[in-house]
């Protein structure tokens, strides 16, 4: 029989409670109702969840921590790359792109960006959260140039935005008249394969 | 010698005054300020502009059409394509992508795109303001088609996502670490080439 009652009590952290995610939830819902980060406070946050600030306080040192989870919360878990072909693990991973659990997280995210540029703790907060995506991507395409089906000389960076920005903008404008479904395949095929009549 | 008096008036609306500067100018100062279009209302814009509300109904028939205005003042004139080499054009259109006349822009757009997928009104005005940017793009892949130089099977539209994205997400998001100015050529040659070994 198992019983969590045994099972040993990480250090550190307590765990996730009621009240937690009471929380986080009224952080991004006031964020998704059109608050800046700059207006968002400790007090409306403890008002909406229906705690005392304390409580916050016992668990995150401040706003940009809180804030930090919250976000994390929206973007869900990063996808797990079967390592098959180049193009197979491009397609899941640019598919994964901008694919948020959390449905306010498309009202929430564009918001974000002109506060992404004015703190550097925003700045960190958004790199925490997109940094161990991209290393993922970026790991599919050097191990792609180590076997050397891609050229050695391309730009990793320039190639990731490429992969990527699209399929962020398809979410935010949905600019493609197509089949969503497809437009993964499509990004990669016409990257690995360019544009140039050979 | 030359009269303003003595030319003939053009019909419609009437020539820009100092008051419509004044009107655009405070409704974008209301967006950067982070009020989104629902919150804007014509009482606040003319009371920012120091105008009476008929001044503002005299020249635009509501809030959606002075946006509309607004947001086309923000982005400024398309840029004019030499028409040499189908790299050259691609470079010069690339590198004008989200490059705003105005400073307000960066703070404004991003927000506005939730608005955009909410409403049809905001849709269109987003549409009429990007579609001639568009549509210049679209005509030198077309070209280069015709002229041979692109493979006719490739899909115009996501090339076009692929070629402008990753330039608007940097005017948002900064995220290459080399020299910006040589991003567009380093966006369109990876594009051309593609990333397969050949």
């Amino acid at each position: 029989m198992t019983s969590t009652a045994d099972a040993p009590r990480s250090p550190g952290r307590p765990r996730s409670t009621r009240a937690d995610e009471a929380i986080v939830d009224a952080t991004l819902d006031l964020l998704a109702e059109g608050n800046s980060i700059e207006a968002l406070t400790i007090e409306a946050i403890a008002t909406r969840a229906g705690v005392g600030k304390a409580t916050i306080y016992r668990r995150w040192p401040g706003k940009d921590a809180l804030l930090l989870d919250a976000l994390r919360t929206l973007k869900g878990p990063a996808p797990h790359c079967a390592g098959r072909s180049v193009r197979d693990d491009l397609v899941l991973l640019v598919g994964a792109v901008g694919q948020h659990a959390d449905p306010r997280a498309r009202k929430i995210m564009p918001c974000l960006v002109p506060e992404v540029n004015r703190s550097s703790a925003h700045r960190q907060a958004y790199e925490a959260i997109v940094e161990p995506r991209r290393e993922a991507l970026r790991e599919v395409l050097r191990r792609a140039i180590d076997r050397g089906e891609l050229r050695a000389d391309i730009d990793i960076e320039v190639t990731m935005a490429l992969l990527t920005a699209p399929m962020l903008t398809q979410r935010m404008l949905q600019w493609y008249a197509g089949d969503e479904r497809m437009l993964p395949e499509r990004i990669v095929d016409t990257v690995l394969d360019g544009l140039r009549v050979r």
